[in-house]
């Protein structure tokens, strides 16, 4: 590829970056149900008609908002080579399903849960929520089967004890942002960990 | 209260039971997104203008049908009074989060996790799904509760065990319906009787 091909690239991943920022931003402000492209724009620097000149409609863009958010989570790499795997993976779990949440984390999970509750009826989106989870079951398994080698962890089978805590995450998820209490995410990690010392980690049961 | 107004109320819950039938088939064929008043009139042997008469919307019917469902669900004794508190367990997770669904259930239960996802945007919504997980946790907890009397479950914290079983099952519910495989269902469910083999089942450990 020459250089102005090249650079054309680039300035497509720029345009895509911001419009994918605008969307975060309007998301986290307005939730799913009460987004429209028109406050998308409002967040986004650039014309409105770039919007549609990339996007068929609100949809479409929130679809490629998820593969992006996905693109970005492999890419990220785990700078914790070495790290024991028991500090990892609770590091992970944090990330992904803490136990308390700051305002915007919130709203941006309730808003991502929202999206969840379109793939039922959405392939496009169902298929984006396949590989989410792919995702971050390949990112559990990948810990637990090093800390297996490690000696660290029991010899579970990393495939399913990784579905186990993607589904606990998942209900975590969830029942965080439908409930009007505090979703019991501090009763289920507490449980999760307790779990984790009596099943995963050796030598603590 | 005399006998014309016993039998007025009794009317009313007869209409009010029918109209829950017409949404349930309406639901499980069309899914929340689809879902139109018209469409549960199709469904409803009655009128179209007694649904109007009784209800100010989809939403407003849907949120209803969430509030029936759990007074069925809270309605309905469980019989198993003296039966083995693990097997009574092992009744309800079947029962809320089997590992095969028919193709009715499958449908239905996708409608449900969309009814969930307007939780996060609608009030209403979320109080229904609050109530709907209470009740859930409080069975779990029961059962629990007498399974430690009766010596044959550790003592744990029966709300805090319940609440982790709780997020387990909202976790299954929405992966089902919301990926293109199976919802990684089977291997949840082996991992969560694994779980509760090793820190709820006494002598098994």
């Amino acid at each position: 590829m020459g250089d102005s091909s090249r650079f054309a690239a680039a300035a497509e991943d720029d345009t895509r970056a911001a419009i994918m920022r605008a969307t975060y931003d309007a998301l986290t402000s307005h939730g799913y149900a009460n987004l429209t492209i028109q406050r998308i724009a409002d967040e986004f620097e650039k014309s409105k008609s770039l919007l549609y000149h990339h996007y068929d409609g609100k949809d479409d863009l929130l679809v490629d908002f998820l593969r992006f958010m996905l693109e970005h989570w492999e890419a990220k790499a785990e700078c914790r080579e070495g790290q024991d795997p028991r500090v990892r993976l609770e590091a992970l779990l944090d990330r992904v399903a803490a136990v308390e949440l700051d305002e915007e984390t919130a709203a941006f999970t309730a808003a991502m849960e929202e999206l969840r509750g379109q793939a039922p009826h959405d392939a496009a989106y169902r298929e984006q929520f396949t590989e989410h989870d792919r995702a971050l079951r390949e990112r559990f398994a990948a810990i637990i089967a090093e800390g297996i080698d490690d000696g660290a962890f029991e010899a579970v089978d990393p495939a399913v004890t990784a579905e186990f805590l993607l589904t606990t995450v998942n209900g975590i998820r969830i029942q965080r942002v439908t409930r009007d209490d505090d979703g019991g995410v501090a009763a289920a990690r507490a449980e999760l960990d307790a779990y984790l010392a009596t099943r995963l980690y050796r030598g603590e049961a």
